[in-house]
């Protein structure tokens, strides 16, 4: 067609599967098994029915409240969106506007080069060790910023706070984006780190730990010259992305600390079951601080166990990428679902 | 700080105000006064509360089958965001791509030179006619797209089908898009030229006729191959941006048909009223076609008007901008709240 030449073409990322039958065992976008507090759902009902012909507040100011609260900072230093993938998008947009490249593992979450291409970043990779480490030295060169997360996905590795500390201390002159999805799984969050280095900033989501994947909320937490700049761009895009039952959902999540706790320890318990129940059957994994563990068989290829489990009605991960294409990324479940996956592997790979 | 030169910095967008206090009458943002169907909450209500924990459909495809069958087209047709807002921001993104300048009036929705400097588009505003009319001569010069809303923000305005098929017909190399975010409130929509012109697309709201602002959904109907393309965009940002309880509640209200007709018929009927009684207090203002009225006085400056109005908590819209600085922008809200409005009217510019 004649207008062809107008449209910005781009190669869309591809989410897991969300596969819209009933009944299946659903490992492969690791989504929290058990449901958010009573009180999520109790404050959605809670709505007054004008609260949905009304505009929601631009500024999320309840939401925004209570994550500073949680977190111990101040309400100027914490900045909401539509899941982390808004907040990281947004701040591709907004901190690496250098025309230096941005440095990020080459084995990590799978929107990042995503986003540099579609705003037109530059950015380097840097090979994380053979044992999936970072290595901090490669994030010590001229760059246009850093990010990367801890624990890093998909492999589940957690890097110590002192190697975080580390690097952002190696660069004052760029922000340094620390994404703490899975931090809640038992790693250390460098948000102590953000008194001291006003070029950081630290991303959570409400997607895994807090069993919201389905209202898409996340946060990010920095300086307030920072929260400011991307508050900003956030302006010039859409002032109201929160909707109303996202912004009473997500403060009565952050009230609910007890039965969060709670479900969190239940994750981490049944992730440890299943990284020995792995172990015996012939898997090898980087020791997994996240609610999924990324394994290889010593002997069956990965892409032959994905769909040996899929013919079984259970959804894993499989990347077909350079380096990790023998590895399966194995959301953790229920004990049930986690048993019913054992049972099937040790068919599969023996 | 050292960092400030790597920071993207935009003059934000100024939403009108959402006043946190209880008890106002508020007539500035253009909501609907009157709460969505019951069975907008009734669905949400419905959800299971592990649809909280997953991730919504990532192609909302619930949602966009409804609205496509509402309308009579195919569900590729069909592309749903985060309020109109989203989905413009990203047509921007997406259709403006030409590095030639894109065409808009200089008096319309006050975000399209926003989203224009945000991602770097040339644009030229072309000047309405004194009575606040697009002339169709002034969008046939070469040009990168072209959008404008119809009825035409904040004027009111409604264009007729033919003229708008004469700018879509005479721009077959660029992309043309008709915001109609109030035509449901008695104008013609150019939904019917779909058919004939592949580069025209019509976007949607949910937050005037639909009363659910706080819901944040708007849509986009066109050509298969535009919506393709803008869908490819938006799974560059995010897959995952319309929440458990929008998709819903967005399904809800298209099956509600009858009162969400009703409902605009009580808007449309309170407008005409309005007007009648503005007209008597000395207004003059377009015939407008939307849920607001956009009115100067004969004597008293809108502003004097706007700051008289919200010292009775009264909140209308008043933009400080060349060739309209004299108008307010007051939106339909109940009859009620309405003779309140005038009444007030009466004692300020008597």
């Amino acid at each position: 067609m004649a207008f062809e030449n107008v449209i910005r073409r781009v190669d869309p990322y591809v989410p897991g599967e969300q596969p819209k039958v009933k009944g299946i065992i659903k490992l492969n976008t690791n989504e929290n098994p058990y449901a958010p507090a009573e009180g999520v759902i109790k404050a959605i009902e809670d709505l007054d029915k004008m609260d949905y012909t009304k505009y929601p507040d631009p500024e999320v100011s309840l939401l925004v409240h209570a994550l500073a609260e949680y977190h111990g900072l101040d309400d100027d230093q914490v900045f909401v969106g539509v899941g982390s993938d808004d907040v990281i998008s947004m701040s591709f947009l907004t901190f690496f506007n250098s025309g230096k490249p941005v440095f990020f593992p080459d084995i990590t979450y799978s929107f990042y080069d995503v986003w540099a291409n579609l705003y037109r970043i530059p950015f380097e990779t840097k090979a994380l060790t053979e044992d999936f480490r970072i290595n901090p030295e490669d994030y010590k060169g001229e760059n246009g910023g850093i990010i990367f997360p801890n624990p890093n996905a998909p492999t589940g590795m957690l890097e110590s706070l002192d190697m975080i500390e580390d690097i952002v201390k190696a660069n004052p002159d760029v922000i340094c984006i620390v994404d703490e999805a899975y931090i809640d799984f038992g790693g250390e969050t460098c948000l102590p780190l953000l008194d001291k280095y006003p070029n950081l900033l630290v991303v959570r989501t409400y997607s895994k730990s807090r069993s919201m994947a389905g209202m898409r909320i996340g946060y990010m937490c920095g300086s307030r010259e920072l929260i400011k700049a991307i508050n900003d761009v956030k302006f010039s895009f859409n002032s109201y992305t929160m909707n109303a039952t996202s912004i009473v959902a997500g403060v009565a999540s952050v009230e609910a600390e007890e039965y969060f706790r709670e479900n969190i320890d239940k994750v981490i318990k049944t992730r440890e079951w299943t990284k020995k129940e792995l172990t015996r059957l012939g898997f090898e994994f980087p020791d997994s601080y996240a609610n999924f563990i990324f394994a290889k068989h010593a002997t069956v290829s990965g892409k032959d166990i994905f769909e040996a489990l899929k013919a079984e009605n259970i959804f894993v991960r499989h990347f077909n990428k350079p380096r990790i294409n023998d590895y399966l990324r194995i959301s953790i479940g229920t004990d049930e679902q986690m048993k019913t996956l054992i049972e099937k592997l040790e068919k599969i790979v023996k």
